[in-house]
């Protein structure tokens, strides 16, 4: 057996992950197997335990138990139905969790419009987010997208659809981050820094 | 048991890989667990079967089966043992080969000098590459480094240990890739090719 018949379906496996191309694939994979004991084995072993144990919750896309979906936050008695938060990904839930600035709940697209990567509507969960709210008590929807090219499309064809169901529709704020300075913005952030100023 | 319970496990294996921060390895994750039978149980698969049959090859640093070690490269009887090329990664040795152009053996040092990242010549296969060199039959060492100022330094650190055993050292040639034009060059590359430049 050579070694391009052992490492072949390892990176073949490893650069179907996002992001991942072949040459950082081969990288991982021959530590992978250089590291048996701190990195194949562990990571066998997890990815083991969430087949078993992990899945995607039916509402809102965040990863939840397989006995526990919906997921927790899907349950929560304590939080407002009326509100509904669209991310892009599960992990931005979390994010915006840490925040402690939202109550409401969650949908995530699992992506956005991106017309290179040949991500439409179809690819994304719009159908889904659609019923959720034609069919639920949702007054506002709140997009908490990407503030770049794609996420500003994104935000513009929900905001048709949406609209279109006589629900109210926000997207996050534009303007400086936290802890940053003029000298570290960019002339974009800056523009719509200044289009949104608030009274001091 | 919550949703970063099951993530947090499979985020943190996945962040130990070469070249993955903590938000890929969280996309990654949920990706995994998004699309159990195209990703994950696949992924899951080749890890077990690499654990159980993929090794390193004591003297060159490749990929090879467990059964076979020294690899087929180092056992080779058509190979030239005077010719000694040393490679950072094992995945080089696969780019070289594909090019043809080298018959002698291979040494991976499995990475290059890099104070930044901590990684001296006690983290690389520098002592047992100098011990291959003192005790075989290799006249010429070509090193078949990065031409970056980690691959350079990694070049004269090792040129002079090298020397000092009194083998010939040489490096692959710098200059204009092929396919390419002056266009789509940078200052240092032609200024290195202009040095290099050949009888025509």
């Amino acid at each position: 057996m050579s070694s391009q018949e052992l490492l072949g379906p390892l990176i073949t496996a490893l650069g179907r992950l996002p992001g991942i191309g072949r040459r950082s694939a081969e990288r991982m994979a021959i530590r992978l197997i250089r590291e048996p004991d701190r990195l194949l084995r562990p990571l066998a072993g997890v990815l083991q335990e969430a087949d078993q144990r992990a899945c995607l919750c039916d509402l809102c896309g965040s990863v939840t138990a397989r006995d526990v979906t919906p997921c927790r936050l899907c349950r929560d008695p304590g939080r407002d139905d009326t509100l509904l938060c669209v991310v892009e990904d599960p992990s931005d839930i979390a994010m915006i969790e840490r925040s402690g600035g939202f109550r409401g709940r969650y949908h995530a697209l699992m992506g956005k419009l991106s017309p290179m990567r040949g991500d439409g509507p179809l690819e994304l969960r719009v159908e889904s987010l659609l019923k959720r709210v034609a069919e639920g008590h949702v007054g506002e929807v709140v997009l908490a997208l990407s503030t770049d090219v794609e996420g500003d499309s994104t935000a513009a064809f929900l905001a048709e659809k949406l609209h279109a169901l006589g629900v109210g529709v926000s997207r996050l704020a534009f303007g400086l981050p936290a802890g940053s300075g003029i000298g570290y913005s960019d002339p974009v952030t800056l523009a719509r820094a200044i289009k949104g100023r608030q009274e001091a």
